[in-house]
């Protein structure tokens, strides 16, 4: 299994105030994930407001990317719904449109036993042939998935890999061989949380879920390719530079940040849905030194078609 | 004002597994609400699983109760979405429809900002002229309003009433009186969480936002009426009674339990949508007690129109 692994870039969703998918601003952002050529695409991660599309603007999304990709960059899309149901159809829909494959955020509201998140993820894993990464992000789904719950899920077919999060402790390599004794050889153990992927790559850490790749490809694929060669220095240059973006990502949520990186990239103005409000111009100025930053450490493409 | 005062009653929603309202299950349990005399009904609330229902199908909830309580019962109806846009059209379907009033989670999976809840609640009070409750539950909504926040909004027009969730630290009367101190004359302070609705009542709570009461309305009026008029003790023999019931509440989630203790009525048998999946056969033993021990206190109707 080689999907999954290294980088794979989370853009985020353009759309309308009315959560209508901007087929051409999607377009601009995935064509320079595929241009740096990032290990893959995760479409309708959190980053891309999976949570706040429709199951035809999902589907919208995946025909986009599938279109502009054009099979140059392996698309995993998050198929992740309150309803088994209704995440059986988007696995279905992904499929059909052409996904290499999925990944699944137990997302709840009233809260998950560990039995029904595994019968959820059997259901889902059946209704398609594409293989399946899980995800593990309590911080979103309010749903943790133990040890145990990974082992037993790594079993089945079609389950192919795990988005961690950040370990509480910080002990990156410690929890990764603990999982890597528990899962057949092959599993694919990736992480979420870009402040701490420079750490989880060096560990050994088989992917990086990354946010910020979805907007700046080529230094986080910089980072990526430093740390998977062990270039420990270079890795952590790359991320000094990412540091005042980790900071903003954790003061106002990464997912308000990217909608006015993007902007502030040329790539389009948009607005993350309602009741979420748009950053203000002081987070602008704050950007602007962050990209002048990453800018002088390693040039990056500018928007293609900048509106 | 005095809707959202007394006992509101949370009835659960029977669907198919596809999530379409079975309206003539759901005129049974509402029938029986009606009959018992409870001062609202809280259609769609958490336990009536709002979150997990279309908007057709939460439309078809909201007329089947109108329809069915036709005015004897004051109707008020959840209007929770993680978009605005959708609670706004929801809160409109509402009043179309012929409810009294609205509840309002601040659902979410990004978490919220108080700035984002603030605009959210003037953004679905402006969409209609029913008063709104605003729901404050950071167990399934992941956002807890501060007193500020309950403050300021309960100075908006039509935003009349909180649902809190029990206090921490057990103070019910201190919280009230702080609360008291910072809202206007007549804006409605009650407390949802079964398991505390007494001590909040006998502390001057306004109004019990009750799971039990959608199944169980006559016990659970009983109890309300008897702390209301301060008979401590009446109401303290009735929650020992419900005492079981709130054991199989807190270990298995109060929303899992009323499928099965609709299904132990005899209002017929209905699954929580999955991935949730129903309790086994040891609760339902469980619940049989829980119900003799209910009965021998204080007789109830049994269900109508029984399946």
């Amino acid at each position: 299994m080689t999907l999954f692994r290294g980088l794979s870039a989370f853009p985020l969703t353009p759309t309308d105030a009315a959560g209508h998918v901007e087929v051409d601003a999607l377009s601009r952002v995935l064509g320079r994930i595929a241009a740096a050529g990032a290990d893959s695409v995760g479409l309708l991660g959190s980053t891309g407001a999976y949570a706040y599309l429709t199951r035809p603007e999902r589907r919208r999304a995946v025909e986009t990317a599938v279109d502009c990709l054009a099979g140059r960059t392996p698309l995993v899309v998050g198929v992740g719904a309150l309803r088994t149901d209704e995440a059986m159809a988007l696995a279905r829909d992904a499929e059909e449109a052409g996904a290499d494959g999925l990944l699944l955020a137990p997302v709840s509201y009233q809260s998950l036993t560990e039995g029904e998140v595994y019968r959820l993820v059997l259901d889902v894993v059946e209704a398609t042939s594409l293989p399946l990464c899980l995800y593990n992000n309590p911080g979103t789904t309010r749903f943790t998935f133990s040890p145990a719950l990974i082992a037993e899920l790594a079993q089945v077919p079609g389950v192919a890999a795990v988005k961690m999060p950040l370990p509480a402790d910080g002990d990156f390599a410690g929890e990764i061989a603990r999982l890597r004794r528990m899962v057949p050889p092959g599993f694919v153990i990736g992480h979420s949380g870009d402040w701490g992927a420079t750490d989880a790559l060096l560990a050994g850490s088989d992917a990086w879920f990354s946010v910020v790749a979805g907007l700046l490809p080529e230094p986080a694929l910089q980072l990526t390719r430093a740390a998977q060669a062990s270039e420990a220095e270079e890795a952590r240059q790359i991320d000094a530079a990412f540091a005042p973006l980790w900071s903003l990502f954790r003061q106002f949520g990464s997912f308000r940040v990217v909608y006015a990186l993007a902007d502030t990239l040329g790539l389009g103005t948009f607005a993350p849905p309602r009741p979420l409000l748009p950053l203000g111009p002081e987070v602008r100025a704050r950007l602007d030194e962050v990209l002048d930053r990453i800018a002088a450490l390693s040039p990056f493409t500018p928007a293609e078609g900048a509106s």
